[in-house]
């Protein structure tokens, strides 16, 4: 065979595989494949690794994928259950743990988690220390925090999908009531993503146009309005989960927009779960979703709302709730 | 609600949705969604339906792509097993069928699916009769042939993905062994979709240089691990059902690939299942793959490639074991 | 030569070029190419046809961009003087026109290029009744009126690139304030393209923090900034103009966005000429730029922006001055 | 104003704008901006720096591409007269030199141009020591050389547009003839770029049906016609100038497809000018285009195709002549 690429090719030096843009992810469920694909296919990553404990099933997902580059751009892609595969990676996107069952609580899944995780994060860290998390398993707040206290990396390089994609399903909901594209309906969800997240009624407009602004009588009606709205976003999962027994599609393109941002350097916005500590009265190293500037090394600032006092209460409230459960943990 | 629409919008005229680039898939299980999820995130039609006949999946995976519209281009899904949602489609992909079982010959499954077909196509025409069809669902090549008979429409129009995804996985394992980019790695594997297919050895060229005129000792060298290749190949599928229980990225991106081509007009060259009566000898309406150049109006040429007597043969018995299998078909 | 085509390819039909999403441009100076360019490369249209008077170098460029199809998307281009082969455009981009001169007030073009128009837009109504228009040719809002009464198509149909890019500039220049990516920054630069227009102030926010709305002795000096970069955004073009000769890299981007939306429905706010009769207390038929939702049959809202009184003024100053000129022309 | 963006923004960390995969363009002329402008436009680098002699040109171009990044990718994007801004680039593009003018032939120009590359090439490896250049002033092939041996770097690190052009051209008017994709007809100019340039008879095929093999008589038609297609590619660029006053965008694509595989190691052929040395025969130090394979470490292989005899003796005429030329030139 060797002969054959003589023949063909004149070698001037060999070939290097730069690992620049590599994307670790961990799990290969419908979650981490969904979030792979995206990845492969928008271009975003010049290595990808999936890691995961059964290896059957992991090679069938690298030959899948593998088959699919003559159709995408240049990608390196590997899967394995050694770690050493992820060396140098820039960012890790966690979707390993059990799943939320049809009708559980994101909290409850949490005790399961932990020990999950207690056998991926250190692995990572050692073998790429400068790497950032995409935490996505749920309930993502908390093991957001068990992320970054097992990582002990710095709060910036520790994020979790948290309330993005809620923060999508708002807007693509706004925009099917007004018919005006989604990229023009602004609304940020943010807190604890589930039943108890919040929708910032300040923020919500339609290009430039703030909604709390309207004429009093239709503020109101605004109002209910864009309740009703956020009802249905925290219901959806829920009720997708019902029907085809998990979600998929939606989280791998809101995590394939947050890895572009984050390995290119975008500096966009994001409702992701971060260290609140400081924030919005709280003073506990909790984690919830607030809007941040993402760039290639990590959060950079968080957006400062302009929150009603019952947002802040609600926000105050799950993280109370957190660090109870937190306290609980054993880490 | 009305009163905050019109606070917010003036409006000029009412919007309007055309459905100028609309495809249609049916069937909602893991091909067919790769399918729909690679179209919709690489902004490739306007309009999306989905059709199947369990109506909670797909309104689960309805809104699960519908939430992931603010990370992508805007595009209309719709979802429901009432054929009049697929109106005026230019495109229906058709992915429903009983799934090939691990060992199960692509051949076996046929019976199976004409039935299933039956109350298919003829209700796709009815509300779309000018669409293109490709079938998907395997076997894909007398699939194919049925769908042509079913819906009564010209020979052009009537196509299957066949070996295009073969070709695929030819070139990017070819691509491997020289560290090479799969877009100069060119061979056709062609024929019946599956064990009998054929790699067309007079066209695997790297970079425009044709294995097949390298020296004397080296060809037949080259030749040798050609046909290991197209052996693997072959065996991709099978091992990948082994290992995962269905193959769907790979697929999902090939078929996305088809279909941006047709609907854009592209005119590039794709082995796709077509009727192959009057090529190569053959001399009656069976379906095989050969590179065929799509564009909008369906398939407009097929490639005369230069085949060894060998070759011909292969695709000559192929033809033979179809129309034998379709003539036992109940249409 | 049709010895080797029948020799390479077998016919099943003929190949046809469909005129889907077609768009003409007219002038192919700077602006225009840089329009051109901008749509090929990005892979909006199906087609794009070049009109203007002088053959040859309508030739040259369509060569150019042709030689460039080898690393685009297909795309059939043609170029002439004669307006039959704009026939069955979706949208007409027109940058004809006598160019701004060095300290040239935008208004002082106007005569000049009435007559040119004349000799233009019927021509393209002709050939594409159901045509959109997009004009871009300088000054742009009562060249935009102009063209609408020329056409004598309905309001709807015709718009112009108005404000749409200082808009992006009032974008940018927030967004290297703050260090956010643009696509967060928001504000809205309307009324009259060039000095007179309009910073809406009470829409200017970062991911939905209204800058009104930060506290007392903040707002103050976020206004006073906010007016510092408005008035940047006026100077730009002028500046441009004397370093460069022209204006043409970023107005090609901004055109292309605009036409993208308009062929694909996207349904997208952009800052457009368009006639406000009806709107903010102006009864004439005058064209000013205001955010509209723009879709495949052109504009179909208007946003209604809470504007404070001098800016209302303003706009209603703007609006009379452009009657009075328009008053003036011979259509 | 820091009140302002504090009262907005809660800082986790500083910003931080990585160079990761930064470009150099030297010469803001029609040639370097239409290569800028197309690769913002593709978003394929983090950052882009031009340089070039007129300082009021080089702010007139930044500002005019700057106020675009509100319709594009994020990049950050500096111009100016001091190689400073040039650090850690990646890649630098050089279209800096006398513009060809209308009839003169490409050796002409070259002893104007040595004097002004060693004005760059020195400055540009000084602030970027593991730089690629990818040279495309012209002549090409003698001012590769020049750069080479002014950089002192390997000759994997040095290459020019060469005929990468040229042959995607030769595609384009063949795919014309055809009435088939381009992506689809394949077929390398290499040598020297202009009028000695050499279009490889064995390679021309249409997806992978050699032209040279097909039927005794019509090979020899179908060689004319390829015959006939490469004069016409000789011809263009000089028609274009005659027609346009100068060519740029198809050379804006060609080379933003090339420094997107160079940047994101796509391992694709291209057809560079490479130092031919050791190849077809070639005994010297000299450049010219061959089928090259390219990685993010520069060159990797250049391809060996099957010449024919009359091929090989146009390639080694070029090479004396350069060898000449070189002789001559004060390095």
């Amino acid at each position: 065979m060797s002969d054959i690429i003589d023949e063909l090719l004149h070698e001037l030096q060999p070939s290097r595989a730069p690992t620049r843009t590599k994307v670790t992810i961990v799990g290969v469920g419908q979650v981490g494949m969904a979030c792979a694909y995206s990845i492969l296919q928008q271009g975003i990553a010049s290595e990808i690794a999936l890691v995961d404990v059964v290896a059957d099933k992991l090679e069938g997902e690298l030959m899948d994928l593998q088959h699919g580059l003559a159709f995408t751009r240049p990608c390196v892609i590997k899967a394995g259950t050694d770690y050493a595969i992820t060396a140098e990676s820039r960012l890790c996107v966690i979707t390993a743990g059990c799943r939320q069952r049809e009708g559980e609580t994101r909290l409850s899944l949490v005790q399961r988690n932990v020990e999950i995780f207690k056998g991926i994060i250190p692995q990572l860290v050692k073998h790429s220390p400068e790497t950032l998390f995409l935490v996505v398993s749920n309930p993502v707040d908390v093991l957001t925090y068990v992320t970054w206290k097992l990582s002990g990396l710095p709060r910036e390089h520790v994020f979790g999908s948290g309330t993005n994609l809620d923060s999508a399903r708002f807007r693509f909901l706004l925009s099917e009531k007004l018919g005006v594209a989604a990229t023009n309906c602004h609304g940020w969800i943010i807190g604890e993503h589930g039943d108890s997240s919040v929708a910032v009624w300040s923020g919500v407009n339609v290009a430039g146009v703030t909604l709390s602004t309207l004429k009093p009588n239709l503020e109101k009606e605004a109002h209910t309005w864009e309740e009703e709205i956020h009802q249905k976003v925290i219901e959806s999962a829920y009720k997708i989960i019902k029907l085809k027994g998990y979600t998929s599609w939606a989280i791998g393109l809101s995590v394939a927009k947050i890895v572009r941002g984050a390995l290119h350097n975008h500096r966009n916005v994001y409702a992701l779960t971060t260290n609140v500590k400081g924030i919005h009265g709280i003073e506990d190293d909790v984690f919830l979703s607030l809007p941040c500037v993402l760039g290639s090394n990590g959060l950079t600032h968080v957006v400062k709302q302009t929150l009603l006092p019952n947002e802040i209460e609600k926000l105050q409230k799950s993280a109370r709730t957190l660090r109870e459960i937190q306290q609980q943990l054993q880490l």
